[in-house]
């Protein structure tokens, strides 16, 4: 179904952006895995406030709707151990506002799916983005975290970095500090923009994942893809690998492995690379459109995000973390007999 | 399953690429769809020998592999059209030379799947790549025939097309002609190189695909990614739309749509764009690792693509087909009571 | 996922008996479905005093654990009606006694899963039978609901009826008032019996199933068979066909046509008859068992059923419209092109 | 999908009756399994003349179709043993002969699927049962083979018997001389009549299914109710479960257990019942109905099984593996970390 992700550790989650709550259902989490309170914690704080790469803060490019994201667990967990039952957990919405989005509710803001929802379900939650906002996303960290801490227990780690932000790339300290100053300008023009995540999968043992079909990067680029505004993924050498001779790939590949052969692990660690979209509710105001093909000038309320690639790393982070630990479950099935 | 793709219209494929045969069962295929023979004869023909783009013939890049590519149709049509029951296809590997793979039994050879597969498997076959083999792609084409007369009798066409082959764009006969000019060279030296191929969906409604986890990106991107050599996939505005600020977003937007929208089609084409990296058996030799950490020089016997650029448009529009036609049979489910 | 049911329609459920709650999310509920709640409030009264064939009560043979069962929705609804995203419900657990079951947590009771489930997944539960409690059915019921209510849409009913108690037919008021007695001599004993259930779907079009694996009486046997205490499965003719020619056999399905052909509805009724052994806790004394393969005499507190049949009867109705809603869902999709 | 079986061990299969070939893929076998040929020359064997309980040959009641049943594997095994490849066969149909039902092309036979396959897909095959005919599961007994021997490998077996024909128990060589003259009765009238197989598995290790939906009952009832004709399931105690008292139950389960203990095996033998209703084209005539509702008169051609009980307990065996075949490969996922 469209919200589960996952074969035998699947999350499905539920929630409108400003309904009760939103939270989810993981299931097929083997028993004995002690939640690691400090890294949900850690990674709730990621989402809301966003990664500081070089240590450089970007927390005022984030919206400042902030809820302080109790994560409610209704089973599963025992004495902070798992059952090896279903872990439902809840997080109330606290900070809605659904008068704010009164004027929106037969509007199509641009590169929203408002009218895409419309079309495809004949109905839309008229108090906000419903599904489609970014509001979801706090439940794919919760099962991130339990993915994570499944994955420590088998010596693997997923490490999620900015690699740019607006084109600008974060190198160094001073590149860092170069993109903070290009945020600045964009937040007092009212403007956006997006960036480039990479993550890598450390540790990974060989042979985890399957050839033909079911490859581990189709896995990793269906769950990277279903992330809000990603327009491009790519794993290892990627768009660059199409511009080389067969001799140079095959050095590049010697010095840094993709990773995948053949979709399946071949020891090395993996890194993808995801592009995102900046975000398109601008301060300086947007021209919506309705039914009828009218357009109306919007001067939106100040709670979006100038720029959501500081947030966005750990969500990267707990899609891939859910893909692999997915598949190292999965890896005692179909081998020998 | 790792051999099966597609919920509603599922293609699982089988055979090895030095075995008895290779094939496949496309099952959910509706009723009283002819079978477009001609497509077939063609598509299976772009596969063997290239697309020719502004008329530029590659063949001579191709691989001298050729087989007949009879498709002996099992099950599932009568009078050429379907039942609506499962069809089954074989394809006999008729030039096949195993004996040219018995020094490669324990030989691992560079970025092919060789060692992963045995990671995997605890076995390969000794006769060649068996399934992580490009003779696989064959049961691709046959499927994505269905796949493109179900979706025309939709109104809906699919299109692919080379945009670049080793950093040199497609975009004119000249440039073409260039391209083709740098192939000579490369195959000159023994060597190979990769390339991009875009494919466009046109006629889409909109309403197709889901949102959260099963978007359509979601889909298209596993499929894609699924393509032997494959390392990067991008839709719409891509990689680019990272670089620029959400104004400038929104008017490439405007002038160019994405297409997709939360994960469903939005009316409007859609475009992807699919990185390819370089063949990696070489004319010129490769060095080839066995268990023991040994390295073996190794001449291939010549059977192999200097690029498979032209040879792979007809594969990335059979995955892009099977994909949405796999959406436009589901899109009639989740939708209003 | 062994905690999800369904394909397009899908429940999926959590909780454990004593923990914080249960619940599930259904997803992929259709848009604009009114949530019924008289019918919600019935059903879930139903499942806690059981039925009243003949309008005899057999309230007295239930369990006294009562808990409100109040439905906390916490997504996918709107003025109470569906949005088309993933329904989330959650009912606290109020009357949960875990000192109850402090004795129990070493002991294996006889005939419950107390073992298999600690051989299944290393752990289990202390506070009780965990997820192998009876208090999971109540969110199959609550999903049931929907289901029943989206089937109304489509001119679809599903009824059940108890056919006999411990062997007693409840064919009359009479027969009725004879099963009350003789289960009032068992409670008298500290005794318990199961029984029989029928449940018939009024309206069903034809055409709705599948051929050869995915059979519509393969759905339904599977979703029947896991609910706790089943341990007979049949429709339409049932054993009784076994036995008979087969010029009688078609005599018989003329007069009472069995519903199903081929995995297929053929138009016409369809009635499906479960059979479910006693509940095992016996209110008389049970000799439990332990890991070292000591035997434990246990009085148990008294909270059981002497007969769940009447209470069971809404389980298996929720069982069967989730099958048969999910089956309509479908519908559209594996037809003609 | 609807012509596919099995999580991890996946069979999908295809092939209509009267046209060339039926067959299927067997994906998710594990590799290094020995294909065990005298096994599937019993097997097919055994499905096409029938067991010999007590030594008595029942083969006069089976249809004289015969074909030789050569099974054709196009990958997935290297001298005999498999790769870990999909495991793709084929079976000639041999001994077609499309002109005997020409005549049937606008009937519906009573109680056969050609009606409901009509409404189902809009279309039928002219050329006799297509999809819905005993011919079909030639396939599963294939499919089986390997799961059998995959179990063997874990010291678990199948075992079917003949419980009963035509209500006449088989509990000893008089009893099956009996119901052989009870057929040969029959015969004589043109009649035919069904019966009860049961099978057990033996050696299946504790801990081997799931809780909730996905239980082994599930599985195995969803299996067995695909067969063709099969009307009703059982396991353990089955339907007289539901007449005992709490206590008796227990003293039952003691002595002979269900084996199955909250969807997870106990580590004890577990036996399942299967009625199968009479075949239903009888060589004293039928009465067909047409499209228009008149009624047709025919004499079947003979080539029909007065009994096809004891043709069929090779295919509940069969049924049975692959269930069990598939929840082993399970076994190692959803366990502890």
């Amino acid at each position: 179904m469209y919200n589960s992700i996952g074969n035998i550790l699947q999350l499905t989650t539920f929630g409108e952006s400003h309904g009760k709550a939103v939270g989810g259902i993981l299931d097929g989490c083997p028993s004995g895995i002690r939640l690691d309170s400090d890294l949900l914690q850690r990674d709730l704080e990621r989402r809301q406030v966003g990664d500081k790469p070089w240590g450089i803060d970007f927390e005022e490019f984030a919206t400042p709707r902030r809820e302080p994201d109790n994560v409610d667990f209704l089973s599963g967990l025992i004495d902070g151990t798992t059952l090896g039952t279903p872990i439902a957990f809840s997080i109330g919405n606290s900070d809605i506002r659904p008068a704010d989005y009164q004027q929106l509710s037969h509007l199509y803001r641009p590169l929203h799916a408002d009218r895409t929802w419309e079309q495809r379900f004949g109905t839309r939650d008229p108090r906000g983005g419903g599904r489609a906002s970014a509001r979801e996303t706090v439940t794919r960290v919760v099962g991130g975290v339990f993915a994570k801490t499944l994955l420590n227990n088998h010596g693997i780690s997923i490490e999620g970095r900015i690699q740019s932000i607006g084109g600008h790339p974060l190198t160094s300290k001073e590149a860092a500090m170069e993109a903070k100053a290009y945020l600045s300008d964009l937040k007092q023009n009212g403007d956006t923009t997006g960036g480039v995540i990479t993550c890598t999968m450390h540790g990974l043992p060989a042979g985890i994942g399957n050839p033909v079909f079911d490859r581990l990067q189709s896995r990793l680029a269906a769950a990277i893809m279903s992330i809000p505004s990603v327009r491009g993924f790519e794993f290892g050498s990627g768009f660059r690998s199409a511009q080389s001779t067969g001799s140079q790939y095959i050095n590049i590949a010697k010095e840094s492995p993709d990773g995948i052969l053949g979709g399946i692990s071949d020891g090395n660690d993996i890194t993808i690379a995801v592009a995102m979209h900046p975000v398109c509710t601008l301060a300086q105001g947007i021209t919506c459109s309705d039914a009828q093909g009218g357009e109306h000038y919007l001067k939106p309320n100040g709670r979006h995000d100038v720029c959501h690639i500081p947030r966005s790393v750990v969500i990267v982070e707990a899609m891939t973390a859910l893909v692999i630990a997915d598949l190292i479950l999965e890896r005692h099935t179909n081998t020998q007999s």
